[in-house]
């Protein structure tokens, strides 16, 4: 089995989730010249087909209008021959069912389709590499500031930056990950407009995106603030933010070899543009009562810090408390059901007197 | 110097602070017979004087309407003699000034005032000590439900127990206080629908209690949850509420030689009453954007554990939090101000790239 490299035609990709990241990488891919896009659009269905998307992006410019060649409500819309490239840029949500990799139609893969993951988090290749055993698996870590809102309409804040490294797994052949990385990293690559990087190990650019993830993101969704009203407390930077930080720099050394510097640790926490006061990813999704990233972003980084034996007692109870938070979600939704009187509950028997 | 029991005429009692505990304590004193209360109103000053308290009681019956022997506005404005008790039921918001030391008017005090705290949380007698070397200090521990809203109308829904012990102080005799504290349990106790206790020290109602208000209160006033929702998680109670708990009993071991066994813990745990979907009283403050009561609910307990050499890992988190939600509310009300530019703050210097 071999990866033979997209030469001559464009490359057939589909983009599953069009939000920020999935519309900004769909563009870019277009832009590039070398992929043809299918988008398979879901919340935004009515507004993108009506009227296309609406770009406003510090990289390509404002008020675009467009629409790549194919939008679709299925992943399978447009399949008379599959992908060379199914790129998942949904949020992942590992403690709700269906789960990413049930939503990918096998009609649409071939052997040699590969599988590209633009999403956050530690582990989130597994479930796919489960699903898929035999296929490439590519894991991207973007990082590009891009927000849907009204649906349809994508706002691009930073510079597109994606890290692009090959997944391996011990059933398919080294090389076949690594052709289909660099392969999709030329094809990225190719917008003058976008940094796309190959690395050949993914750990790093994942680590590192996490020092930022799993605790400005996570503590700003508990505690409803953006990261500038933190910074201007100082001591939630001092007793919460650089905790849960060293936390993740000696996770990743200890986990995966991988050295997070202390200077690193320093910029990460200036690295928000103050004037901003920028509320991250999972305070917006708790802000419109969404579903949060809680396990890739925080419950895997405290499970693999578990079984190698490293202390995060700051990361366990932010952890603890955003599944907390979803679980209030859940209620709400009616997705778990708070019974109304507790005798069945493990810590259901009361007593009388209140606290 | 010694305090004489106040035998033979009502005792002259002030009662500062007329919220739901305030209120209550004065009615009992008052029902008691052994006792004439003047109230301090403040923010329900109007309502009061107008038409007295509403009071809906599980202790005393429903639509009770009632008036203290005296309602004033300050301290001093039935003052032609000193008070024999001072009664302080604010909440105890040491991170704000002026504190609640500084609100007793000097004139209404002689040598053997005894001023009496009806207050949760940790190390509360000390300003007033400080404030009041020579003065009986007696420590008392309320288990009450007891609500006022609106101003004016208090619902009392928990069996008043209140908890008495001297804190013994080294400027004046054990004696002096512990005779003070009995007298005020008498005078208290003299009302038949209440239970009030004597205890010789103070530390173990106040751990105790810190049991519920370092775990169940905190916890609830981060997540905005009822303590039923969380005990119907289980995960809530066995990942924070109980690792709380423990750090508080390791803690009141070490630094206080108080033993709160498991089975307390266990019993806490299932202590509200399930049905009621109980919100405690902290996260009721945050409901209305009020002060929190952080630093003697958790704030001292981290620092006695901290000197003590106990590890708090649970409670630390949880302090930096609500530090951080009543950081919140200074800044909604400009008792805070944050920058508009980070450029002098000790994390304000800025880069352009987001998260």
């Amino acid at each position: 089995m071999s990866f033979i490299p997209i030469k001559g035609r464009k490359a057939r990709v589909l983009v599953f989730g069009s939000g920020g990241v999935g519309t900004m990488a769909a563009y870019a891919l277009e832009k590039g010249g070398m992929a043809e896009v299918t988008t398979v659009l879901r919340s935004n269905f009515k507004a993108v087909t009506e009227s296309g998307f609406k770009i406003n992006s510090i990289d390509h410019g404002l008020d675009i209008s467009w629409s790549p060649t194919h939008n679709e409500r299925h992943c399978s819309d447009n399949a008379s021959q599959p992908y060379d490239f199914i790129v998942v840029a949904t949020k992942n949500l590992a403690d709700f069912t269906p789960g990413v990799a049930s939503l990918i139609d096998r009609d649409v893969i071939s052997d040699t389709t590969a599988i590209v993951l633009l999403q956050n988090g530690l582990n989130i290749e597994r479930p796919i590499v489960d699903a898929f055993p035999y296929n490439p698996v590519i894991s991207g870590v973007p990082y590009i500031g891009a927000i849907e809102s009204p649906p349809g309409t994508i706002n691009h804040v930073n510079h597109d930056e994606l890290i692009i490294s090959p997944f391996r797994n011990d059933n398919i052949p080294c090389k076949l990950s690594e052709d289909a990385a660099m392969n999709f990293q030329e094809i990225y690559g190719s917008c003058p407009n976008v940094t796309c990087i190959y690395e050949r190990s993914v750990e790093k650019a994942r680590w590192r995106k996490l020092l930022y993830n799993a605790s400005y993101n996570t503590i700003a969704a508990i505690l409803g603030m953006d990261t500038s009203r933190m910074r201007a407390s100082e001591f939630i930077i001092d007793d919460l933010v650089r905790p849960a930080m060293k936390e993740i720099q000696a996770t990743a050394r200890q986990v995966s070899g991988v050295h997070l510097t202390d200077d690193l640790i320093e910029t990460v926490i200036r690295q928000d543009n103050y004037k901003a006061f920028f509320r991250p990813s999972m305070l917006q999704d708790i802000d419109k009562g969404k579903h949060i990233e809680v396990e890739n972003i925080i419950g895997e980084p405290v499970r693999e810090a578990e079984k190698a034996g490293v202390e995060t007692p700051t990361l366990r109870v932010i952890y603890s408390l955003l599944k907390a938070l979803q679980f209030k979600i859940k209620i709400v939704e009616g997705l778990v059901e708070v019974p109304a009187s507790g005798e069945k509950l493990k810590y259901g028997i009361s007593r009388t007197r209140g606290g």
